[in-house]
Protein backbone atom coordinates (compact mmCIF):
# COMPACT_ATOMS: atom_id res chain seq x y z
CA UNK A 1 0.00 0.00 0.00
CA UNK A 2 1.41 3.29 -1.00
CA UNK A 3 1.79 5.56 2.09
CA UNK A 4 -0.11 8.29 2.89
CA UNK A 5 1.13 11.98 2.67
CA UNK A 6 1.42 14.15 5.53
CA UNK A 7 -0.44 17.46 4.94
CA UNK A 8 -0.44 20.98 6.29
CA UNK A 9 -3.51 23.40 4.88
CA UNK A 10 -3.05 27.04 6.86
CA UNK A 11 -3.73 30.18 6.06
CA UNK A 12 -5.19 33.72 6.29
CA UNK A 13 -8.15 33.54 9.76
CA UNK A 14 -11.34 34.05 7.50
CA UNK A 15 -9.51 31.88 4.54
CA UNK A 16 -12.66 29.49 5.09
CA UNK A 17 -9.77 26.69 5.87
CA UNK A 18 -12.07 25.08 8.41
CA UNK A 19 -15.11 24.55 6.02
CA UNK A 20 -12.81 23.03 3.32
CA UNK A 21 -11.34 20.67 5.57
CA UNK A 22 -14.29 19.39 6.63
CA UNK A 23 -16.03 18.95 2.79
CA UNK A 24 -12.65 17.44 2.38
CA UNK A 25 -12.54 14.68 5.11
CA UNK A 26 -16.87 14.32 4.54
CA UNK A 27 -16.20 13.65 0.90
CA UNK A 28 -12.96 11.76 0.95
CA UNK A 29 -12.30 8.46 2.96
CA UNK A 30 -8.45 8.30 2.57
CA UNK A 31 -8.19 12.10 4.66
CA UNK A 32 -8.31 12.29 8.16
CA UNK A 33 -7.77 15.28 10.62
CA UNK A 34 -5.41 14.71 13.21
CA UNK A 35 -6.38 16.70 16.53
CA UNK A 36 -4.06 18.67 18.06
CA UNK A 37 -3.20 19.07 22.01
CA UNK A 38 -3.20 22.39 23.37
CA UNK A 39 -2.71 24.16 26.97
CA UNK A 40 -5.66 26.69 25.51
CA UNK A 41 -8.53 26.68 27.39
CA UNK A 42 -11.79 25.12 25.52
CA UNK A 43 -14.20 28.02 23.73
CA UNK A 44 -18.06 27.47 23.78
CA UNK A 45 -19.22 24.53 21.57
CA UNK A 46 -15.31 22.91 21.39
CA UNK A 47 -15.29 18.99 22.16
CA UNK A 48 -12.26 17.09 23.53
CA UNK A 49 -10.59 14.76 20.85
CA UNK A 50 -12.37 16.42 18.24
CA UNK A 51 -11.43 19.95 18.34
CA UNK A 52 -8.63 19.29 20.40
CA UNK A 53 -6.93 17.39 23.32
CA UNK A 54 -7.11 19.82 26.04
CA UNK A 55 -4.77 19.26 28.50
CA UNK A 56 -2.06 21.42 31.14
CA UNK A 57 1.29 23.28 30.99
CA UNK A 58 2.81 19.79 32.71
CA UNK A 59 1.50 16.87 30.89
CA UNK A 60 2.44 19.15 27.58
CA UNK A 61 5.63 19.47 28.60
CA UNK A 62 5.72 15.73 29.87
CA UNK A 63 4.88 14.91 26.18
CA UNK A 64 7.06 17.12 24.28
CA UNK A 65 10.19 15.29 26.74
CA UNK A 66 8.85 11.75 25.55
CA UNK A 67 8.89 12.64 21.53
CA UNK A 68 5.13 12.23 22.06
CA UNK A 69 4.95 14.90 19.31
CA UNK A 70 5.88 15.61 16.03
CA UNK A 71 5.50 19.65 16.38
CA UNK A 72 5.24 21.98 18.85
CA UNK A 73 4.71 25.49 18.98
CA UNK A 74 3.52 28.38 21.65
CA UNK A 75 1.37 30.98 19.70
CA UNK A 76 -0.58 33.82 22.28
CA UNK A 77 0.74 31.88 25.62
CA UNK A 78 -0.53 28.83 25.08
CA UNK A 79 1.03 25.42 23.56
CA UNK A 80 -0.26 23.62 20.69
CA UNK A 81 1.18 20.26 19.56
CA UNK A 82 0.69 17.42 16.91
CA UNK A 83 0.27 13.83 19.03
CA UNK A 84 2.53 11.23 16.79
CA UNK A 85 1.44 8.24 17.49
CA UNK A 86 -2.04 9.35 15.72
CA UNK A 87 -0.08 10.52 12.49
CA UNK A 88 2.28 7.98 11.91
CA UNK A 89 -0.48 4.94 12.33
CA UNK A 90 -2.88 6.79 9.47
CA UNK A 91 0.32 7.41 7.27
CA UNK A 92 1.36 3.70 7.14
CA UNK A 93 -2.36 2.88 6.87
CA UNK A 94 -2.38 4.96 3.37
CA UNK A 95 -4.31 8.06 4.48
CA UNK A 96 -3.59 11.39 4.33
CA UNK A 97 -3.27 13.01 7.44
CA UNK A 98 -4.43 17.03 7.68
CA UNK A 99 -2.86 19.27 10.22
CA UNK A 100 -4.16 22.36 10.05
CA UNK A 101 -1.82 24.31 11.29
CA UNK A 102 -0.32 28.06 11.98
CA UNK A 103 2.92 28.62 9.63
CA UNK A 104 5.43 28.17 12.53
CA UNK A 105 4.23 24.46 13.00
CA UNK A 106 4.28 24.30 9.16
CA UNK A 107 7.59 25.09 8.73
CA UNK A 108 8.43 22.56 11.65
CA UNK A 109 6.70 19.77 9.81
CA UNK A 110 8.68 20.25 6.77
CA UNK A 111 12.12 20.49 8.49
CA UNK A 112 11.34 16.99 10.38
CA UNK A 113 9.06 15.40 6.99
CA UNK A 114 10.29 17.01 3.99
CA UNK A 115 8.00 14.95 2.24
CA UNK A 116 5.18 16.44 3.52
CA UNK A 117 2.91 18.92 1.43
CA UNK A 118 2.18 22.36 2.91
CA UNK A 119 -0.82 24.30 1.72
CA UNK A 120 -1.72 28.11 2.48
CA UNK A 121 -5.45 28.73 1.86
CA UNK A 122 -6.17 32.61 0.81
CA UNK A 123 -9.50 34.23 -0.52
CA UNK A 124 -9.09 35.79 -3.89
CA UNK A 125 -8.62 39.01 -1.99
CA UNK A 126 -7.95 41.33 0.91
CA UNK A 127 -11.26 42.89 0.69
CA UNK A 128 -12.85 39.44 0.19
CA UNK A 129 -11.29 38.28 4.04
CA UNK A 130 -12.04 40.92 5.67
CA UNK A 131 -15.99 40.89 4.47
CA UNK A 132 -16.02 37.03 5.30
CA UNK A 133 -14.75 38.30 8.71
CA UNK A 134 -17.57 40.82 9.23
CA UNK A 135 -19.94 38.22 8.08
CA UNK A 136 -19.34 35.03 10.77
CA UNK A 137 -20.65 38.09 12.94
CA UNK A 138 -19.23 36.30 16.43
CA UNK A 139 -16.42 38.28 16.33
CA UNK A 140 -15.59 42.16 17.99
CA UNK A 141 -14.79 44.13 15.83
CA UNK A 142 -11.13 44.64 17.88
CA UNK A 143 -10.82 41.11 17.16
CA UNK A 144 -11.39 41.71 13.76
CA UNK A 145 -8.90 44.23 13.18
CA UNK A 146 -6.39 42.38 15.00
CA UNK A 147 -6.45 38.87 12.39
CA UNK A 148 -6.62 41.29 9.39
CA UNK A 149 -3.27 43.04 10.78
CA UNK A 150 -1.80 39.43 11.41
CA UNK A 151 -2.80 38.24 7.78
CA UNK A 152 -0.29 41.14 6.29
CA UNK A 153 2.24 39.41 8.75
CA UNK A 154 0.95 35.62 7.93
CA UNK A 155 1.33 36.42 4.25
CA UNK A 156 5.06 37.26 4.36
CA UNK A 157 5.60 33.67 4.79
CA UNK A 158 3.53 32.26 1.75
CA UNK A 159 6.41 31.44 -0.71
CA UNK A 160 7.72 28.07 2.04
CA UNK A 161 4.54 26.79 1.04
CA UNK A 162 4.16 23.98 -1.88
CA UNK A 163 0.64 25.20 -3.30
CA UNK A 164 -1.67 28.46 -2.78
CA UNK A 165 -5.39 27.68 -2.96
CA UNK A 166 -8.13 29.77 -3.97
CA UNK A 167 -10.58 29.61 -1.87
CA UNK A 168 -12.94 30.92 -4.23
CA UNK A 169 -15.98 28.33 -4.67
CA UNK A 170 -15.58 25.47 -1.86
CA UNK A 171 -16.47 22.78 -4.86
CA UNK A 172 -13.47 24.01 -7.10
CA UNK A 173 -11.47 24.02 -4.37
CA UNK A 174 -11.60 20.20 -3.24
CA UNK A 175 -11.47 18.86 -6.39
CA UNK A 176 -7.89 21.61 -6.74
CA UNK A 177 -6.83 19.80 -3.36
CA UNK A 178 -6.94 16.60 -5.45
CA UNK A 179 -5.27 17.65 -8.41
CA UNK A 180 -2.73 19.07 -5.98
CA UNK A 181 -2.24 16.00 -3.81
CA UNK A 182 -2.02 13.55 -7.07
CA UNK A 183 0.66 16.70 -8.59
CA UNK A 184 2.55 16.27 -5.12
CA UNK A 185 2.53 12.15 -5.19
CA UNK A 186 5.11 12.81 -8.67
CA UNK A 187 7.15 15.20 -6.90
CA UNK A 188 11.35 13.21 -6.55
CA UNK A 189 10.95 14.17 -2.83
CA UNK A 190 7.86 11.49 -2.62
CA UNK A 191 9.11 9.45 -5.19
CA UNK A 192 12.64 8.42 -3.62
CA UNK A 193 11.89 4.63 -3.49
CA UNK A 194 10.95 4.65 -7.15
CA UNK A 195 14.09 6.39 -7.95
CA UNK A 196 16.24 4.28 -5.77
CA UNK A 197 14.71 1.19 -7.18
CA UNK A 198 15.45 2.53 -10.97
CA UNK A 199 19.15 3.83 -10.16
CA UNK A 200 19.97 0.57 -8.95
CA UNK A 201 18.32 -1.91 -11.83
CA UNK A 202 20.26 0.64 -14.16
CA UNK A 203 23.45 -0.03 -12.66
CA UNK A 204 23.79 -3.57 -14.38
CA UNK A 205 24.09 -1.58 -17.86
CA UNK A 206 26.90 0.83 -17.23
CA UNK A 207 30.08 0.12 -19.25
CA UNK B 1 -4.26 36.32 -20.25
CA UNK B 2 -2.51 34.06 -17.98
CA UNK B 3 1.10 33.69 -18.93
CA UNK B 4 2.45 30.08 -20.41
CA UNK B 5 4.40 27.66 -19.03
CA UNK B 6 8.38 27.31 -20.19
CA UNK B 7 8.03 24.06 -19.95
CA UNK B 8 10.97 21.02 -19.98
CA UNK B 9 10.62 17.45 -20.88
CA UNK B 10 13.62 15.07 -20.16
CA UNK B 11 13.78 11.85 -19.85
CA UNK B 12 15.78 8.55 -20.53
CA UNK B 13 16.09 7.82 -23.97
CA UNK B 14 13.48 5.37 -24.99
CA UNK B 15 11.34 6.10 -22.16
CA UNK B 16 8.25 7.34 -25.20
CA UNK B 17 9.24 11.17 -24.49
CA UNK B 18 9.07 12.04 -28.19
CA UNK B 19 5.65 9.77 -28.51
CA UNK B 20 4.08 11.71 -25.52
CA UNK B 21 5.07 15.45 -26.61
CA UNK B 22 3.19 14.45 -30.52
CA UNK B 23 0.34 13.37 -28.24
CA UNK B 24 0.13 16.52 -26.35
CA UNK B 25 0.46 18.85 -29.19
CA UNK B 26 -2.02 17.04 -31.27
CA UNK B 27 -4.64 17.26 -28.25
CA UNK B 28 -4.11 20.32 -26.76
CA UNK B 29 -3.82 23.81 -28.88
CA UNK B 30 -2.45 25.33 -25.82
CA UNK B 31 0.73 23.76 -26.22
CA UNK B 32 3.62 24.33 -28.63
CA UNK B 33 7.27 23.05 -29.34
CA UNK B 34 10.02 24.88 -29.13
CA UNK B 35 12.40 23.68 -32.14
CA UNK B 36 15.68 23.81 -31.12
CA UNK B 37 19.12 25.31 -32.96
CA UNK B 38 21.97 22.50 -33.78
CA UNK B 39 24.96 22.35 -35.60
CA UNK B 40 24.49 18.53 -35.49
CA UNK B 41 23.75 17.02 -38.86
CA UNK B 42 20.87 16.18 -40.14
CA UNK B 43 19.75 12.01 -40.24
CA UNK B 44 17.20 10.71 -42.37
CA UNK B 45 13.89 11.63 -42.53
CA UNK B 46 14.38 14.85 -40.08
CA UNK B 47 13.09 18.31 -41.75
CA UNK B 48 14.36 21.87 -41.32
CA UNK B 49 12.18 24.02 -38.76
CA UNK B 50 10.51 20.99 -37.64
CA UNK B 51 12.75 18.89 -36.18
CA UNK B 52 15.74 21.09 -35.71
CA UNK B 53 16.86 24.50 -37.23
CA UNK B 54 20.13 23.11 -38.52
CA UNK B 55 23.14 25.58 -38.92
CA UNK B 56 26.89 26.03 -38.84
CA UNK B 57 29.19 26.65 -36.07
CA UNK B 58 30.04 29.82 -37.11
CA UNK B 59 26.37 31.07 -37.24
CA UNK B 60 25.24 29.17 -33.79
CA UNK B 61 28.31 31.06 -32.00
CA UNK B 62 27.36 34.52 -33.53
CA UNK B 63 23.29 33.69 -32.40
CA UNK B 64 25.12 32.91 -28.56
CA UNK B 65 26.76 36.28 -29.01
CA UNK B 66 23.93 38.45 -30.19
CA UNK B 67 22.10 36.91 -26.71
CA UNK B 68 19.54 34.84 -29.22
CA UNK B 69 19.43 31.26 -27.23
CA UNK B 70 17.81 31.24 -24.17
CA UNK B 71 20.41 28.08 -23.52
CA UNK B 72 22.55 26.29 -24.86
CA UNK B 73 24.79 23.04 -24.20
CA UNK B 74 27.49 20.92 -26.41
CA UNK B 75 26.51 17.19 -26.77
CA UNK B 76 28.73 14.50 -28.47
CA UNK B 77 31.06 17.52 -30.31
CA UNK B 78 27.96 19.46 -31.73
CA UNK B 79 25.99 22.27 -30.28
CA UNK B 80 22.38 22.34 -29.22
CA UNK B 81 20.14 25.98 -28.17
CA UNK B 82 16.71 27.22 -27.65
CA UNK B 83 16.09 30.23 -29.98
CA UNK B 84 14.54 32.77 -27.51
CA UNK B 85 12.27 34.79 -29.88
CA UNK B 86 10.15 32.24 -30.59
CA UNK B 87 9.56 31.06 -27.11
CA UNK B 88 9.02 34.74 -25.08
CA UNK B 89 6.01 35.34 -28.13
CA UNK B 90 4.61 31.99 -27.31
CA UNK B 91 4.69 32.21 -23.09
CA UNK B 92 3.53 35.85 -23.76
CA UNK B 93 0.59 35.18 -25.85
CA UNK B 94 -0.73 32.21 -23.32
CA UNK B 95 1.02 29.11 -24.74
CA UNK B 96 3.08 26.50 -22.53
CA UNK B 97 6.26 25.68 -24.69
CA UNK B 98 7.48 22.66 -24.32
CA UNK B 99 11.41 22.08 -24.73
CA UNK B 100 12.78 18.38 -25.51
CA UNK B 101 16.04 19.12 -24.25
CA UNK B 102 18.87 17.12 -21.84
CA UNK B 103 19.57 17.69 -18.37
CA UNK B 104 22.38 20.11 -18.93
CA UNK B 105 19.86 22.20 -20.84
CA UNK B 106 17.09 21.85 -18.30
CA UNK B 107 19.22 22.82 -15.20
CA UNK B 108 20.34 26.18 -17.50
CA UNK B 109 16.96 26.48 -17.72
CA UNK B 110 15.86 26.42 -14.45
CA UNK B 111 18.43 28.94 -13.37
CA UNK B 112 16.99 31.43 -15.77
CA UNK B 113 13.52 30.86 -15.37
CA UNK B 114 13.22 29.73 -11.92
CA UNK B 115 8.97 29.50 -12.76
CA UNK B 116 10.22 26.89 -15.53
CA UNK B 117 8.48 23.50 -15.26
CA UNK B 118 10.91 20.27 -15.27
CA UNK B 119 9.32 17.33 -16.23
CA UNK B 120 11.20 13.56 -16.17
CA UNK B 121 9.69 11.43 -18.28
CA UNK B 122 10.75 7.41 -17.25
CA UNK B 123 9.06 4.15 -18.36
CA UNK B 124 8.51 1.92 -14.88
CA UNK B 125 11.21 0.11 -14.64
CA UNK B 126 14.50 -0.63 -16.60
CA UNK B 127 13.55 -4.16 -17.83
CA UNK B 128 11.02 -1.87 -19.69
CA UNK B 129 13.32 1.04 -21.15
CA UNK B 130 15.77 -2.26 -22.70
CA UNK B 131 12.53 -3.72 -24.13
CA UNK B 132 11.29 -0.50 -25.95
CA UNK B 133 15.21 0.07 -27.06
CA UNK B 134 15.32 -2.82 -28.43
CA UNK B 135 11.95 -3.03 -30.00
CA UNK B 136 12.32 -0.02 -31.81
CA UNK B 137 14.51 -2.48 -34.14
CA UNK B 138 16.41 0.97 -35.84
CA UNK B 139 19.37 1.01 -33.47
CA UNK B 140 22.79 -1.41 -33.20
CA UNK B 141 23.10 -3.25 -30.01
CA UNK B 142 26.10 -1.03 -29.48
CA UNK B 143 24.06 2.17 -29.37
CA UNK B 144 21.46 0.85 -27.22
CA UNK B 145 24.04 -0.60 -24.83
CA UNK B 146 25.16 3.33 -24.93
CA UNK B 147 21.89 4.32 -23.97
CA UNK B 148 21.26 1.85 -21.22
CA UNK B 149 24.74 2.96 -20.16
CA UNK B 150 24.07 6.45 -19.78
CA UNK B 151 20.65 6.35 -18.31
CA UNK B 152 22.41 5.02 -14.86
CA UNK B 153 24.08 8.55 -15.20
CA UNK B 154 20.98 10.25 -15.91
CA UNK B 155 19.35 9.27 -13.21
CA UNK B 156 21.68 10.64 -10.98
CA UNK B 157 19.72 13.71 -11.74
CA UNK B 158 16.55 13.16 -11.43
CA UNK B 159 15.85 14.96 -8.17
CA UNK B 160 16.75 18.61 -9.91
CA UNK B 161 13.14 18.00 -11.99
CA UNK B 162 10.19 18.97 -10.36
CA UNK B 163 7.99 15.78 -11.35
CA UNK B 164 8.56 12.07 -12.60
CA UNK B 165 5.92 11.17 -14.82
CA UNK B 166 5.98 7.27 -15.71
CA UNK B 167 5.46 6.44 -19.17
CA UNK B 168 3.43 3.43 -18.65
CA UNK B 169 0.15 4.41 -20.69
CA UNK B 170 0.06 6.79 -22.64
CA UNK B 171 -3.47 7.94 -22.58
CA UNK B 172 -2.57 8.31 -18.95
CA UNK B 173 0.23 9.84 -18.93
CA UNK B 174 -1.00 12.82 -21.44
CA UNK B 175 -3.87 13.28 -18.42
CA UNK B 176 -0.92 13.48 -15.94
CA UNK B 177 0.78 16.27 -17.61
CA UNK B 178 -2.19 18.40 -17.58
CA UNK B 179 -2.54 17.74 -13.39
CA UNK B 180 0.99 18.35 -13.36
CA UNK B 181 0.62 22.00 -15.11
CA UNK B 182 -2.60 22.37 -13.36
CA UNK B 183 -0.92 21.77 -9.97
CA UNK B 184 2.09 24.21 -11.13
CA UNK B 185 -0.10 27.10 -11.59
CA UNK B 186 -0.74 26.80 -7.64
CA UNK B 187 2.99 27.15 -6.59
CA UNK B 188 4.34 30.40 -5.55
CA UNK B 189 7.11 30.63 -7.44
CA UNK B 190 4.61 30.96 -10.72
CA UNK B 191 1.88 33.02 -8.53
CA UNK B 192 4.24 35.91 -7.52
CA UNK B 193 1.33 38.23 -9.33
CA UNK B 194 -1.37 36.79 -6.38
CA UNK B 195 0.97 37.33 -3.91
CA UNK B 196 2.47 40.59 -4.14
CA UNK B 197 -0.95 41.40 -5.04
CA UNK B 198 -2.26 40.50 -1.49
CA UNK B 199 0.79 41.45 0.23
CA UNK B 200 -0.34 44.56 -0.66
CA UNK B 201 -3.60 45.25 -0.17
CA UNK B 202 -3.26 43.38 3.42
CA UNK B 203 -1.30 46.29 4.21
CA UNK B 204 -4.00 48.51 4.70
CA UNK B 205 -4.78 46.28 7.73
CA UNK B 206 -1.53 46.55 9.52
CA UNK B 207 -1.86 48.13 13.14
Amino acid sequence: MEKGILMVISGFSGAGKGTLVKKLLAEEEDYVLSVSMTTRKPREGEREGVDYFFTDKETFERTIAENGLIEHACYVGNYYGTPRAYVEQQLAAGKNVILEIEIQGAMNIKKLYPDSLLLFVTPPNAQELERRLKGRGTETDEVIAGRLSRAHEESLGIDAYDYIVINDDLDRCVEEIRTLVRAARREPVRMQDFIDRIREELKVYQK
